[in-house]
């Protein structure tokens, strides 16, 4: 998929559907943005009316109670206005029946689609048609993209860690069918880490991982070694079913995350998640509740991130 | 039903049920009102303050993500304050206990209420009932009207058109069933167009229909000669197993506007349909995505519209 | 369970979980701040900035439109953004993924939560674990309490009656599983009632009622006799096929309300009720509908009331 899509004419974002093709410098311009609105999240300082007047649509194809809300409050913290839709996939199963619904809402005048959606791809082809007065935001597509949360899992990472040039991080989990773990990925190699590693059993690792510009463990003890940040994926309890994999308790005892296991990391090492957590699963609650866990603080990030992106993809409407 | 019900003594709009009873110069006044109000609509110009305070309750009996949508924007854009509430009819299939749901929320000193319901003659069950300072506006109720549909449909003809003195109006598909039908032709009749013509099988026509104030065809080729504007209706494909109608497939071959068809009608005649469109059954997708169709900017209309109304509602409010 | 939870250090309301612990002069404050709301409930006023930027997060577990819209509409008025998340309870069925549900949402810096759940307790158990930057209300928790409904009828009261120390008040129906008798029998005696007596029959009370602070009877025409204040409770009709009730007839025939019953009371005696009235079971149409019934000045009252209670909830927070 091009990137392109993504920038206007003046190299300014417009759409923010993929970290593919983002260079290091606008990726860095959303995480200085991102820094200037942590007092608005935090109730320092009061809502800011940038997006005042503007109507911003969460359209969203897949559940994610978690993730609606915080784009909802990014945008309520930014004055706009938003609609939220959840649509079953069904009612819009045929492609055409999808963009009658977008035409629709893009007729209505609102400025920006705020995009979840099981299929990869989907808010590509929800950029490519929609009209010239409208941004889309991805919240997740299938198994190719969750842009917004590698932006917060940078702000985090360069929060704590300061630089990212030195790094090492380590992915541990179901990376075949993660979007977190596609994005992180993009997001860490484009910002210059030393290292991303990769750490996972065979069957969950896409083929030909390694050109994906990542290292690979097969085994966590062994791969956490030297490592500075740990980004831990949820398991996807459906994949179990799928023979994949053998048993939770199978796959906490190979993959999961303990005390004793992040001692082999660097002691100031961190522990992310994108959440929600499966507890004894992939990762132990001592971990997550531990003093390295640093899970909360991406979703207090999560919406200075997303009031940044938002914000920056409307601001090319004035110069469109 | 009484018509007088949507005046206050000084004649000003109170509520919106119907077009049945209000006069040309009142239609006149929302189509002026809402053309100053195209500028927000697109945003051009930012939010208006006109109901600052006033709470607009979505009292939604029959499921629609589209009228609620809109309404839901305009108020917004007018900076009210508005509370969705998705009613199951079931829970409320007794008048007793629908009053009581309105004497509650009346109650609570809402201004508004905007009531879609699939009883005819619900949105002026509750207009009859509801405490003096409440507006009432229908969104659908039944089979009996949809008046903001109405409006919102003679905004765009006025638009393209300019005068409605001359104007030939062709209404296609299911009249029998349909509450945009029955308040188009009462809307345009006020308006005073040359003529509206209905065009549909004897199946899907009311019992004297003529009575109405229309002419009528049975066939669609015929029906379109010397046609200005045409409304298609939506086929609910639920008609279809009710043994009024054959097929899909044969509906279409009699009644789906096709290019050819097209051309018999004026050549500067517009398309219009209140959405969403059955791709195939009433409309071809090259008519339905053409350049003669104002099917889209009947969507976008539709906030201006929806903004004229409740502000004119909410106006005598003041005068009360 | 410990009230002290309710304030701060310097004795200001923080939550607001039950009326038990909390002392005359903070619900006379709450009754006084309240007062000065009306004027923006029924909108003479505007709405007020008090809550300007601050976040709102309804979690309503067990479902209740009237109480969410009236907290809704409260915050609204407040100028607070509200969050309204419906969470069925099966899928935080274990308190470990309830804590969690509750961390992210802290995390995400909102500053309310507005708790209904269906198990006595967990109000305070989120306020137990909640950050120190969160205030909770409670809006029901299974059969313990239901403080700001007690709150709003205890304006009400005041409203008409003026004083409460020569007041002799029944409360009938279902004590056993009330949240509402147990939390109006707590603030009807801290505010010093004269009498506050239970009038159920003996399946429906619960065990040693009296230590609660009330006289019984089990005789509604004996019973109301001298009574300035009516409280009628919402019969559960659940409750029939426990066998803990004959009939919704029998029921009716020993412990409705009737016109004739009413004249028992004192003549200007009220008549109140939490809602939704079940007719014909707990209290006839003439009384609910009748000129003592202030049941719908209740609801009105109730937004005045949850106006209050939030902004003194958050206002703590500048001192915290």
């Amino acid at each position: 998929m091009s990137s392109n899509l993504q920038l206007n004419p003046e190299g300014k974002l417009k759409h923010f559907l993929t970290i593919e093709g983002l260079d290091k410098n606008l990726l860095i311009e959303i995480l200085d943005l991102a820094e200037s609105f942590v007092g608005i999240t935090d109730h320092r300082i009061n809502k800011v009316p940038l997006l005042r007047g503007k109507s911003i649509v969460n359209l969203f194809f897949e559940n994610s109670t978690r993730t609606r809300s915080t784009f909802e409050l990014a945008a309520k913290r930014l004055s706009a206005d938003v609609l939220s839709m959840s649509i079953a996939t069904s009612s819009t199963s045929k492609g055409e029946s999808l963009l009658d619904t977008i035409r629709n809402l893009e007729a209505m005048y609102v400025d920006m689609f705020v995009v979840r959606h099981g299929i990869s791809g989907a808010a590509h082809f929800i950029a490519q048609h929609a009209a010239p007065h409208i941004s889309v935001i991805n919240a997740g597509d299938g198994q190719h993209a969750h842009p917004t949360q590698a932006m917060l899992d940078m702000f985090t990472i360069r929060q704590v860690k300061k630089e990212f040039s030195n790094l090492r991080v380590a992915i541990v989990g179901d990376i075949l069918h993660s979007r977190v773990a596609r994005s992180n990925i993009q997001a860490l190699n484009t910002l210059g880490v030393a290292e991303v590693r990769v750490i996972a059993p065979k069957t969950l690792l896409p083929a030909q991982v390694e050109t994906m510009g990542v290292t690979v463990s097969h085994n966590l003890a062994e791969g956490l070694k030297d490592i500075d940040v740990i980004i831990m994926l949820r398991l996807q309890k459906e994949r179990m079913s799928s023979a994949l994999l053998p048993s939770e308790n199978e796959y906490f005892k190979c993959f999961g995350l303990t005390e004793d296991r992040l001692k082999i990391a660097k002691p100031d090492a961190i522990v992310m998640h994108p959440g929600p957590i499966n507890r004894g699963v992939e990762i132990d609650s001592k971990v997550a509740d531990g003093p390295q866990s640093v899970i909360l603080r991406q979703v207090s990030n999560g919406i200075a991130i997303r009031m940044a992106i938002m914000a920056m993809a409307m601001q090319k409407q004035g110069a469109a």
